[in-house]
């Protein structure tokens, strides 16, 4: 590999070595950056063809980048965006994505969205959260069949641990922001995550579904 | 029991046993959902003739429930909204909510909403924090006669020492979010209460009446 | 009540109205007093015929305290000592105390020492966290009969939650300071179970077996 | 005033103007030194006719000092020497000193010590905390006399606001570090304090007795 | 003192008797009041012909308040409302009020609003932090002169030393929010302050130009 | 699987399902536990021809273990005890253990006993921390010809992000308490790892070489 | 120098010593000033022919500024505003100015815009962040040459310790608030940067340009 | 420079490039290292004819080091130890050490050690804090002449504000851990200078005067 292997674009120096080195593309991180600044990137990955993908693009930056790439594919609730998607061929494996309420599907739909553009198939199911207890033991085979599991979970995190328990494949969890008081946006949860009793649980940042999502995707394509 | 008693609507699996396994029907926390969604949770509960409560609902989603349900009823200090309210009878006994000032009134409002839907008697008592304790001393025998209390400070929680000092019934503290700077949003509260030199206090989440009415409704029908 | 119901030696004014105005005599906290001032207090509540209960005694101390006391009854692992308990009618019902590992037990005992000798019948259930969830439900009846349930956890503390969400019994959960690194000595056990997404869950402070037992004590006496 | 009123010995520059500035000379903290320091800093303010007074010396440290100083004042409990104390008239108005609790005595000490020694009369309170509220009520006439007040407690700290409810004059909260868990040391107590609902109270640093004795005295020498 | 001796207006429970036992009547925190509730408060200590202060009321509540009591007075800066003022006779001596910066004006000037309400003449320095202290040094005889002083800073709070360490009257310090970053919204000028190594220092809450005012007050008319 | 799967030995329902649902066998956690304990766990364990991994064995607590198994193995730096290790069939493939100092080692001797308890081989690279970056550089080809990579790093982890960036597999890192003051043992390097700008990062607790181990052999073994 | 040396206009002192102790005029700290106090303050320094420059200037306070001051020099990413700058002489050397990635640059913008002001050279690199750590070694030869470097980062911070490592110059590190979740508003880059293993580090205040530049301006000028 | 510059001793791989990469030989941190690893990593150094300096150094290693090279140059008060140390010319200007108390000593004696290690003149000036601060002013040329100023503070470090207010060279700022209560080890003082109003500090790590001291000699050899 070669220091040369990125475009400066002032703004940004962008990485085109990335996806032989890393296995992806670059992907933008949305929150910090313009509509613009997404844009200017934009044309630089799909100068040399490579796929695009975006997150945290809100719905107002979404309405300009549109007038650029018309055809970019957006998801609002997983609040992410892809140009240039390859159709690739999928391993047949799957991973799993678990939610444990119904608020913790926006992360899940960002990690679902960033698993297909990485190649991926994905089996999503929401709302098995330890409250009720018995709805998360009627889709365990579809858990356990998954080579990768991703439990998506707020307020105190506990199926994380749960599942983990349960299944002999590498579980990723991902703390979210759901809750109020001492939830702490998320750091309960994540606290929670950390120090599960149940083993071969690791954590990303809070409502980072893209993270998992990459991660899950590097151990599914093994 | 068995693993099937849940109704899949997608975004959520709507638990259908809940009454029979925790004495209560699921309970909708609206703050982290559409007003759609929880107005098709509401359609599957009542479904099944189920009692509908649902908290942290806003006003600008209640305008929207009202739509679908014109009967719901909403109040709109405790942000609360119930369906199809069961006349069941109520234990003779009654829970005593007390407030340390007017700010926290609206946890006691939302305690006492919830309260009243699982069907308890209820007492409140505001305004009666340690600034001037002779207040709480005229109050002592509606309080000292309540089968369980619930008390709900802000600041520094001091009335939740001073109660239950005072009594030999549980009490169920409630911190509230009420103050400014190191009240660190009711984190000064709920220190406070966990550490209360006076024997028999438990705690719940910050700014949570629900939870402490769930709970004493819970002591209340023993 | 008269404010002159307390007899002063100095270093304590030794509450001798408790019994009559919470249910208990005065318990003594052991931690930050000398076995001297143990002794002294003690022998104040005997003159008066109150039965004595100190937690958070060392070895070290006991072992002074038993020169002044040679019947104190003394459980090291609790560590916690009673004289003078009395024979007392118990209700039936029993305390179901719950722990997630073997690492918690300590707690668990000073939960039993004092809610035995507060007049209770208790049931204790050790080493049934979520890691082996199986463990838990072939324990299930035992906790579901119970009239009030502790639950004891450290590391992630999720056995409250799963607790909580499969009965109809108020759960009092006792975070523990087991763990290490993130579990910050407590910390996160306590964030998780104020955090639970099952209702009806109350904390005590962290490794508050003694404040769990006083309330589960109210409770169990309804 | 000049800038060369101290004496340099390398290891301190000892400040003899400062009962000018002040109204007290400076008092040596006896943590972060040496046996050895504490006695090279004493000698130069005795060179000037100082009263040296010395906090949070250890027994290890005064049998280091005694040898130097055989007529070295010092008290145990309170961790505090003196020498060369003066006999100047004292105001007749003396500070009130409270504690909530048996183990918040040692500081309570400190900071009767430190009064005494900066010329007050003092009268101190123990063990008068809202777990048993008569108890405080039995001394209010004690507390209300004073010129000024130090509230000391751990755990909660609610006896501060407690008294501040009460009384017309400046209280002086002193949190402690007794407890334990969520007492986080005395952080719990301090922001208690800082969040009190009732007016005209102050707060100064955890377990500092000191500081307290030195602002009262202030406050009582007016 | 009697237990009756306040009036009960449902929201709130209004203490007619403070004025008797903390030498100023009730104070109205305005923060989480509506305007009404101010104006009804505000009646029934008018009846009683007390003075009525309240602080921490926003432009868009004194509107409404000014339609209820058009000769309310306000001050924009200080956030505070006066009504019924009465002209008693002040002390001779005065409280000193002074910052560090331009941004720490507002909490100065809500010391200052309360400070007069409560009968006390005032000298404001601001603008004498730390950055250019040959500013404080020019005014360092107006602030010696006063009775006790109010320090008011954000950021790293150093002033409150400096001053504390120059001066024999006590000092109230009052950390500001002012700052960015690792100011933690005055948790760090808080600290700060709590750890002066200047003695005599006490400390109140974040912004709570009131609490010092409450407390200077209270000194100054000793 | 039978909720009937454990042994209750009264301290402990050993997990005897725990290879058949999770891959490995239970491991006991030694830090909580006294030698006896995870003696008589052992031996349960053992009755059923599992292998037993004890991780936080103190070298106090072996002495005592030897006594009861001449033949277990220990090793001192990783501070674990296996019996009864099989001899199964390994994978080709290799997991990297990275650490960015010498100080890191105990942690990487942890995860490298445990993963070969686990059945997997080991390639251990030590002390090739940024501050001397040219040293990870040497050692590229064998970290990225591994299947799974684990970098151990204290003070600020950056090498967890260095080697993100420069791979394309799952990277696990394990933030380690190495540092002093802010590191805050270990939260640091925790933050730090979940907040890394390259992506496919996941994280474990603070020291847990053995998480790291057993979800790396779970991706090891896919 | 004087205790004289400043201007009082009621809101603020202005501090005209300044440039003669510090080296550079008092600069204005926008954030907590209203546009009339910062065109007041700026009318003071100009009386002085100082140069003027202040800092977190919104657009909405420079629209009012404009009315003023017609020409002052306004950035609006910096939001940095400078009045009278005055043509001295820079040195030959240079500040370098490094930002991990494209979020960072309005850091970046503000450290150049005050440096600049002060009198120096500047070469700015953008989005070398370890993620893809060949575009830093491509502009390694620039940041080595530089008098001293500031190294701006958000999330992780760790693009400051790798350039620590390959630099024989100061570093000065600001982190900055980009990030989400356990970022912590810039806490984590921040705690990330005090414990570099490479040597020779220094940080400032989160999202502080203006006090880097200072700071490196000082060292350029030597 | 090479990859291959550095020598792998398995627990360590010795940098040996770190002299011409940074301007100093690689320093080895003592405090996590076995007094043999520091002797085999000396020994490295040594064979390359490096410079050896090591921090953090107990008396307990010393001993133990001081059999493999018994002309160790070694200082108790600042735990640094260096062996073949080169007469290499010192520039002409000095670095100044000033520290706020004299439990800052150890700190500063580690700052100055090191310094003088790396080829600088030190002028060391103890106990100016602000409690006493005509004790600085007398100081002030010695401090205004120094080409770089390590200011040492614990408590509230406001010491560092006031120099960086007097001076127009570079401050580096070290927060000590000295103090109680919410000194938090010194976390306080490092918030407190991270928010200087003065401008052009920088801080570094709690109680790291060695990083001050390679800080202060990068702009000391400029």
């Amino acid at each position: 590999m070669s220091n040369k292997d990125f475009i400066d674009i002032d703004i940004a120096k962008v990485d085109i070595q990335r996806s032989e080195r890393n296995g992806y593309p670059e992907v933008i991180y949305g929150e910090g950056k313009t509509a613009d600044q997404i844009i200017e990137i934009s044309k630089v990955l799909l100068s040399k063809d490579k796929t695009v993908l975006a997150t945290r693009v809100s719905e107002e930056k979404i309405s300009e980048i549109y007038k650029a790439f018309p055809d970019a594919v957006y998801d609002k609730e997983a609040r992410c965006m892809s140009l240039n998607k390859k159709d690739t061929k999928k391993p047949d494996s799957y991973i799993a994505i678990v939610t444990a309420g119904t608020s913790d599907i926006p992360v899940a739909k960002e990690a679902a969205f960033c698993a297909d553009v990485f190649g991926n198939n994905v089996e999503c199911i929401y709302d098995v959260g330890v409250a009720g207890i018995h709805r998360l033991f009627a889709c365990l085979d579809t858990i356990r069949n998954a080579k990768v599991i991703i439990v998506i979970a707020g307020m105190e995190g506990a199926l994380a641990s749960v599942v983990c328990g349960l299944v002999d494949k590498p579980v990723i969890a991902v703390p979210t922001s759901v809750g109020y008081g001492t939830s702490l946006n998320g750091i309960t949860a994540l606290l929670s995550m950390l120090n599960s009793c149940a083993s071969g649980l690791s954590v990303v940042n809070i409502d980072n579904g893209f993270g998992a999502a990459y991660n899950a995707s590097m151990i599914n394509h093994l």
